[in-house]
């Protein structure tokens, strides 16, 4: 069966592989879930937090550096991220996936196991999908959180003399990416950052209880997210480029590739870590770093800085993008 | 600037560009709207209806039989009529675009105005969505409906001695697409029913309140529909070829490319009507027409039949998938 393609076993019977993998079970947080028109899903406070992402084959992801279980992980955890960074925990998840008819079940097996695995990590449910023909691989994720009563943590309420802070490592999966496109398997611990992030996903909450001004997901690297809090707050943040957190693979790597590691721990996506200002007279959450300082806003470019200094002048760094 | 493609303005300012047109101001229905990690929808109680659909070009669509303002159309309706069909009412959606580079902003504006225009109609809100790179347009849709305290209307609810009803006309659709396939635009009626389905998103709600016993959107065309309610609920469903509604323009085509209408009734899917099962002594709610009954099941084979007859025995009826 493993090596028969979707094409040939035909999308009704795929999608009944699918469901009886999911499970289809009434709960008290999912009344009805994959199988009728649409799913229902229970909103403890009256309230639902929604997240849309999709990955493309070839852009998102590569099957020949990731494998299909490695795939439905990531397409749930940078889902899950973007959960956890409004101050919620993750409930459930619909998914859509558009493949070519030669794509083997087998595949589709491998990639639902990781999304399961990772949603069920986070507690959350798939409650929904579709499965349609296509060119190339896209899936699309639809992930949903319960605030469970509190308010949205949003980027834009960062103050000036706030603390930044992170939580989580930077640079790994920037590696990773870096070490595959080189032909290289190892190290192993950069290779699975990229292939497999791993969101805290309770860090959210966290965050919210601490009484966080701002919070988001950094997802296309700490300089290029943290301007984006900088420019929806209106202030400017700082960047203590020592004090960002990152794993000893990263520095070793990146030296051994002649790479200054700022390059990929303040510009590399992918980590899924989570930026945050707190009130400086607050104590960080467990799991928080302080990483900077927010400050009046400066002008009208660019809102972040690097120890000081404009970020095009920050030695090393190479990948800001606008 | 209609003229100038997604890769030449880039994805950032694209995606700015659609939260103009999308408007994100926060209100009580949403109280975060498209543009932080997540949005957070408001569910009046403690509820919220999901669906989600991929609509791919070349498969669901294609760019020389459908305006970008249709596919924006359809995308929105096929997700909403599944709202519907929970005995829901539309809340909003989240719209994920993969779009080759080279797609002029002049479509994406398109698309963008024909989703608005026909979630506005419905009375939902574009609340966030994703824009990337693929190599063919792809769409992945999530829809969310409010079930305002009403139990959902599962499609396995029917009961032997039912009456079975839809809501809208059927065949318009296919015959659109048949038109289409040899090359012409017109009847405009068929041709409008295929680029642009008009579901009546509030038939959900009432044949909720109408005491409906089963209740699913036809999306693949009534045969194969009633046979999948009937399958869920346990029965078998005996459908009255003379009573289903269809359009003047579908019996006087069909017979011009000498076709039987019925193949269009019975098998053309993407007219997004409503079939629902009531207790006989019930009057059915507005708008709805009775076209069959609710009998015991029979054996373990297709579960429909029409006037009495096995599917594969009725005449002009070509296109029963399994």
């Amino acid at each position: 069966m493993a090596q028969v393609t979707v094409g040939e076993l035909g999308e009704v019977a795929v999608v009944e592989r699918i469901l009886e993998a999911a499970g289809t079970a009434a709960t008290k947080q999912v009344p009805v879930s994959a199988g009728d028109d649409a799913a229902v899903l229970s909103c403890s406070d009256g309230r639902v937090v929604v997240t849309t992402d999709m990955l493309v084959e070839g852009r998102h992801f590569r099957r020949d550096w990731s494998e299909a279980a490695d795939v439905g992980h990531k397409a749930v955890a940078e889902n899950l991220a973007d959960v956890a960074a409004m101050g919620a925990l993750p409930t459930a998840l619909v998914v859509a996936l558009a493949v070519p008819p030669e794509t083997e079940i087998a595949w589709i097996d491998g990639f639902l196991a990781g999304l399961l695995a990772e949603a069920g990590r986070a507690g959350a449910s798939l409650i929904g999908g579709d499965l349609v023909r296509g060119d190339q691989i896209t899936i699309g994720v639809t992930a949903f959180g319960d605030l469970a009563g509190r308010a949205p943590v949003l980027r834009s309420g960062a103050c000036a003399g706030d603390v930044v802070a992170v939580c989580g490592n930077l640079g790994a999966a920037a590696g990773g990416l870096a070490v595959l496109s080189r032909g290289f398997r190892s190290p192993r611990a950069l290779v699975d950052a990229h292939r497999r992030p791993q969101p805290d996903y309770r860090a959210g909450v966290r965050a919210s209880d601490a009484g966080a001004h701002a919070l988001m997901d950094i997802s296309d690297g700490l300089l290029l997210d943290a301007d984006r809090m900088a420019r929806a707050s209106g202030v400017a943040i700082d960047i203590d480029s020592a004090a960002v957190p990152r794993d000893e693979a990263v520095v070793t790597t990146a030296s051994a590739y002649n790479l200054d590691p700022l390059t990929w721990v303040l510009g590399g996506g992918d980590d899924h870590a989570l930026l945050a200002t707190f009130d400086p007279d607050e104590r960080l959450p467990e799991g928080f770093v302080r990483v900077g300082t927010v400050l009046d806003a400066v002008g009208s470019g660019a809102q972040v800085r690097v120890d000081g200094r404009e970020v095009d002048q920050v030695a090393g760094f190479e990948h800001f993008r606008n």
